[in-house]
């Protein structure tokens, strides 16, 4: 016989909430502070030297629109392509459309490494360009690996780190899982969301920096410095404890089980070409009343990437977003007001999404009655309830100048009642981010918030536990 | 300000586990004991002037295949389809093959009732009828409804008792989750598992019976007489609570998700008349093999059903299935060897299934090295060593003659090691309940097991807490 206790170990591993929070109130760490990263990045961004021009598709280099469906492809059949959808969402109004999406049915890697120093937990962070960011350069986890990046199809250099992320065998592995991104432009994507924690030494690069959770926080107040796959690998990490909240875990699950049964979506790939309300011209394939977004293409010239040049398209959306949600502490326990959202790309029909995910431009042609719930509360809240708000741009890889408004709004009973509309829910903090640790359940903007709200709530211990 | 606690309540419902071992360990309830059971089960079947007679195809009533696709389809548009599939599903080896799939996109609700009767948790069975079952009459949920039922495609009676599942503002919800069912017949089939607690009285009725789970559990151990559908419900209730396992929960949700990216499934639906290796006759399409499965078609006839007589198709299995798994108690804590299926009709790649799931005869024609792993150890077993064994049959209403030996098998280490061949994992038996509680994790397979696990431990609570 074994002696009891060197096989099994606890199922939880309570201590990570504690030491999540005391990275959270650090705001200095063994690579200085804020002013010290600011420098740091400002000399990463200086020796960078990157170039995205504009380009027709004509002078796109490795990709074409195939014959017969018009899909945009790369000659090796990798990377993704651009298709076409047919979709029909519905409850209880059926909206049916077409529209280009991106598919990339392979899962990459999102990884970011995590190391004790001083018995404060840091989080190794990379200054990292993507074609698609305004300002090009943003904080990006340690590893963003494609599968194409680390089976080679890019011709590239390996991927640094990545090791860290393939080779888990006895590794402290903080969170781990498949997440969706953008259902409205990707078609069932999802990504390996992973933070892996280290004991040992990681070698040295001048791109990579350590940083507590406290400073990632701060960084996360400036606008587009913090990129997407940092926010929503982040959104995985234990928060808040509090064991009440409005809605008991099973209630909120069977509130989702419902949803997810009264929404109706239908959705079929087909050709590119055969898309109706598009229309391609030389640099650009754009919806006919000028919404949504455009496909276009780009040059990018660039330093530290894995290829020094390539080109590559992109989704440019039309419209700045807002994405915000209504927060309320219920006797104590902070709450988030969240939306079933039906997005036609989702793997399964809805996933919690933020109180408000819009384009408002999208919905300017039409009456204030037919805008999404609670727009208006949110664009014209009383500025002292606005207890976070900051510019994010989406996936620089895929998505161009794709900025919105994040925003974290303090409401009441007269702007967000406990009894919502059909369709929106209060979800604890703490619930989020168990709900966050499984796939598919929190949409990529909500992660967003979810990261924020760690950062803005982490110092704010719940009542009510 | 409202006084603390009027708002909120426990996450956690921290009483449930102990209600249901309360229930479990009942094997006398307000409907006498199981020798009563079965003189009322008897009298049901006597009641019932069931017949099912094989009918050719062209002798279904509103059902026919289509021009052009050939797909079997009823003249609604409801119900479900018969159509193509090819799959491609592999890691290492891709395995590439077509076959006929049912359709049926939309979501059905199993539900049971449940309420104490002198401090004991009963649920309300129901003696039903389905076609497809070897003996016709099985012990079945509260309510089985299709969209279809429910909304009055059947054109028959209300369907009892759904209104339980259909208005929960109130109600105490035990479980609920949309749950995958057979990957290999059904194309992304799930159902809604409910079970629902009331107070009031609910009005009898001669097919209904309130029963223990202590009761269920001894039926369990009857062949072919808790159905599909019962077996998958009652798995959603909470078992184990230690809080000690081989792997932690993380860990276990981080080889989930690598066991999602390793794994490649495309599928893709097309017209029924162009999938190969199967051929079509008058009353059959068979697998040019003669293995897997056969589409056929009966003519029901029934009195308490909600349609007093039909005709429908069926996918009969062309051999008997042997589902099982292999059971360790590692440092006193239960535990089961899951392997990751992929299965073309999930709706992610892999969910965690049995040890052993498969059709021994579809390997008859293969050297032993090609036969699944650890089937032999199954078949084999010292008979002191099989814990439980009963033959069950899968959904009737789909499935015909579907039978399979369902066991569970104490191992050690020299059959079943602790760390085990790729794709197989040691998993507690409470991170099972709690996997379960969440959708497309626990396969429908594994789900009955899950069921006889645990009203086999219920009696015998865990050490290792």
């Amino acid at each position: 016989m074994m002696p009891r206790g060197t096989l099994t170990r606890q199922r939880d591993d309570g201590s990570l909430p504690e030491r999540v929070a005391r990275s959270a109130a650090a705001r200095d760490g063994v690579s200085g502070d804020v002013r010290d990263f600011h420098a740091w990045f400002a000399a990463r961004r200086a020796a960078g030297r990157f170039a995205v021009d504009r380009i027709p598709f004509d002078e796109l280099d490795g990709w074409s629109f195939q014959d017969g469906t018009g899909d945009l492809a790369h000659r090796s059949g990798r990377f993704f392509t651009v298709e076409g959808l047919s979709a029909s969402v519905g409850d209880p109004v059926t909206a049916r459309w077409q529209q280009p999406i991106i598919r990339q049915p392979e899962v990459g890697i999102l990884g970011i490494v995590a190391r004790e120093f001083d018995g404060v937990l840091h989080f190794l962070m990379q200054a990292k360009m993507e074609p698609g960011n305004p300002n090009l350069l943003q904080l990006s986890p340690t590893v963003q690996a494609t599968r194409s990046n680390y089976t080679g199809v890019h011709r590239g250099a390996a991927v640094r780190h990545l090791e860290y992320f393939t080779r888990t065998d006895g590794a402290r592995i903080l969170s781990d899982g498949l997440q969706s991104e953008h259902g409205s432009w990707f078609y069932r994507k999802r990504n390996r969301n992973m933070i892996v924690e280290v004991t040992g030494e990681v070698p040295p690069h001048e791109d990579f920096r350590w940083l507590t959770l406290g400073q990632i926080a701060e960084l996360m107040r400036s606008d587009n410095l913090v990129n997407m796959d940092s926010r929503s690998v982040l959104a995985g990490l234990p928060a808040d404890v509090a064991r009440r909240a409005l809605h008991s875990d099973t209630d909120l699950l069977s509130w989702l089980a419902l949803m997810r049964s009264a929404h109706t979506v239908r959705t079929e790939c087909g050709p590119l070409s055969a898309v109706s309300g598009w229309t391609r011209s030389a640099a650009s394939i754009d919806h006919e009343d000028g919404r949504y977004f455009r496909v276009v293409a780009v040059a990018v010239r660039a330093g530290n990437r894995e290829v020094s040049q390539w080109t590559q398209p992109l989704f440019e959306p039309r419209g700045e977003g807002v994405v915000a949600v209504l927060t309320r502490r219920i006797e104590g326990v902070p709450h988030v007001l969240v939306r079933a959202r039906a997005e036609p790309g989702f793997l399964d029909t809805v996933e919690l999404g933020p109180t408000v995910q819009c384009t408002p431009a999208n919905y300017a042609h039409l009456p204030p009655a037919e805008h999404p719930p609670f727009l208006a509360a949110v664009t014209a809240a009383d500025p002292a309830r606005v207890r976070y708000s900051a510019l994010h741009s989406e996936e620089g890889g895929r998505f161009l100048n794709a900025q919105s408004r994040y925003m974290v709004i303090d409401a009441d009973e007269a702007t967000a009642p406990l009894d919502p509309p059909f369709g929106f829910r209060w979800v604890s903090h703490g619930q989020l981010a168990v709900m966050g640790r499984h796939g598919h359940y929190v949409n990529v903007h909500l992660r967003t918030l979810v990261a924020c709200l760690n950062a803005l709530w982490a110092t704010a211990p719940a009542a009510g536990a």
